[in-house]
């Protein structure tokens, strides 16, 4: 595992070994990781994923340069490759990167010599987000194979969406799509289900957000009746298998994808996603700088 | 003492708890707390309080997450409330917080399971200001008792001013307030006197910030005349009582509150009030998680 | 050495003692501070040398007070002197300033009781910069003597040329400038060749960036003309002396100043004059601290 940039380049055996590290680290396993530093390149916004590398690298003992579009030589209209090698000469020894490019890292990945992360590139994929929605899973379950997983809303431009499909079903789950027509993606080779199917039918529902600032205001069915037509209102909540779990990436809009009630329901893992996406992030950098083979660890 | 959120929660007992850790660290005792994580939410500018803070954490060992609003999912639209169960969920042990409305902590108090520190409510309150506040005055006189204390400026719009006024006259100060008429609080059971008559019967003199930024240019008594009205001087410092002394939160409008000369005179303690400051942000910071019982101390 | 202002201010032996730390730390010399605090005040963008400070700031094992303009009491007025004292007050132990405003640090120099170091003031100087060129020619020649220096591009504008223009001829060389009419400084005391004659003269070719957020459209030399007339084309570059090199502050304007496929091409030091901002830096800081008798050093 040289990057981590695309669910299609981890092979299983890489997913299983750093689904078992968070849960190490989970159960209490601490790692130390002496004199290395993370850059972190956030051109769109964020809070979980961002705070969560930053959450990551604090508890590996690990330095952070902070990236920030508006006071960076970005304004000066210097390119993306550019500032990655920036931050390779000046020592930093992986860079986790949100941009809203789709692909984004294609051309780096081949010019530039420290480990990248992809932390969401335009409606490509998010794998880091893929990887703790899988170790959620797999903490519930401790299989894919065979799971009933649907995942509803905006398809068309959710990069989670597109992470997880590949994922999952590469894993042995039976995945799902439940969206209205208008963001359904014809790309991904997945059945389509309605709301009241998928809340019967799934052992996970991964509800995805929303996106009001990525589409026209046009372009949105009516909120209003999105939570009734399209969201996990009470009542469907109330079909769901025994045993069925929650996820949303968040953050959450409250009464539009999910009733307002359910967002810390029993079924509910939204927030124990987040807690999760902690430990994950720490098991890739660990495994991404171990296999450069520059780490200094100390377990303790 | 469970959050520091309003100066109406902390006991006596408390607030002295607080002044003497203070009272240590500026003696060069020294705190380490290890593999702890602070949260800074800023929804409102600052310099003093936010990197007071930082130094704080810095001091004692504790890393920080920067969250900026720019760069957040607040521009997602999400909620205070959310943020902060993000905060709790990604493993910060403590979460200091600015923000524009009154008292936006109420529904977070009874939500959130970390503590809350209030870094400045709207026009409510401001506790850890105050707090420096009174550590500067207790250093210099080594009690409250009968302290004669006056409040001087936009009482109004002043966090610091209500947090102040409480505290003071609960620890056995009198305080009085000087303003002119259009920034009087009735709501606040305090006298009023004159700044000529203030700068002669005080023991302090706290003198505020014009806020230029929190109203209308018209709500501002004119700028230019400030000074010689309602302000600090020249010719009034010479009229203070001996032993007395200057407080301001700071920043400070040279020319305005107070003479240029003025800032940095033998009277004043206002860049003494900054470095206080980080002093008992550490003792809070230190006891709100010493309470929780969650505290790996390190005294050295 | 009480700060790093100007190259004005520093002796030859100053400037020596810099370059053979900062060799050292290359050579894996490894120097450790204990509890130091920068601070960095950033008025102007900036990725390399902001990030390139902070890098250094890390590896010395010094905590950062990171300064943002937007979110800081700047909005409310504060002035430079105040925002710096305040840092003071805070117990920040040395603060790095870029402002749009020439030598903004006269005032403070005079009155501010920690080290200072200008990383870039308006059109005047940029020290650390030319001390980090400094450090790459000396890596490469050993010496300063007789080699021949261009220094190509927008001298008006810039403050590298003015501060490596002054250094590199104490130093002992021969330094010349190449640049468009519009873009000379008749104020600086250095012959102007033109860049045919500067490559078949130069040891080094130093290039400046195109600044073209400083200037207005208009006053730019045709862009697209920029390369063939005044910048280092492919041809140009067949026809260097052997064993010269090429240097440019960065972030560059590929195919302006320079033809894209020349930048990091065997001529090049631009990247590792980057990674060697790091070292001379972390030397900088050293040296700050140490002349201070503040520092706890931890050689390891």
């Amino acid at each position: 595992m040289e990057h981590v940039l695309s669910m299609k380049d981890l092979t299983r055996d890489e997913i299983y070994s750093l689904l078992d590290d968070a849960q190490k680290i989970i159960n209490g396993e601490q790692l130390h990781i002496q004199k290395k530093t993370l850059a972190l390149l956030f051109f769109e916004p964020s809070t979980r994923t961002k705070m969560s590398f930053e959450m990551a690298a604090h508890r590996l003992g690990i330095s952070l340069l902070h990236f920030t579009k508006d006071t960076s030589s970005v304004q000066k209209g210097e390119s993306l490759y550019d500032t990655v090698k920036t931050l390779e000469a000046l020592g930093t020894n992986l860079v986790v990167i949100r941009h809203p490019d789709d692909a984004f890292y294609q051309i780096l990945k081949e010019k530039v010599n420290i480990p990248l992360v992809n932390a969401g590139d335009g409606k490509g994929e998010h794998p880091t987000q893929c990887l703790l929605d899988l170790f959620t899973i797999y903490q519930e379950f401790g299989t894919f194979k065979n799971l009933n997983i649907t995942i509803a809303g905006d398809i068309l431009h959710s990069r989670v969406a597109k992470s997880n499909a590949y994922a999952l079903k590469n894993l042995g789950a039976v995945v799902k799509f439940a969206a209205p027509f208008i963001w359904r993606d014809e790309d991904i080779p997945v059945d389509y289900v309605s709301i009241d199917e998928a809340v019967e039918q799934s052992d996970v529902l991964m509800l995805l957000r929303v996106q009001k600032e990525r589409h026209q205001a046009s372009a949105i069915p009516q909120v209003e009746d999105y939570l009734s037509n399209y969201g996990l209102t009470i009542e469907r909540e109330k079909r769901m298998k025994q045993g069925s779990i929650i996820l949303h990436p968040a953050p959450v809009n409250r009464g539009v994808e999910i009733d307002d009630r359910l967002v810390e329901c029993k079924r509910s893992r939204i927030f124990k996603q987040m807690h999760n996406g902690v430990a994950i992030r720490m098991a890739i950098i660990h495994q991404l700088l171990k296999e450069r083979g520059k780490l200094n660890v100390v377990a303790n």
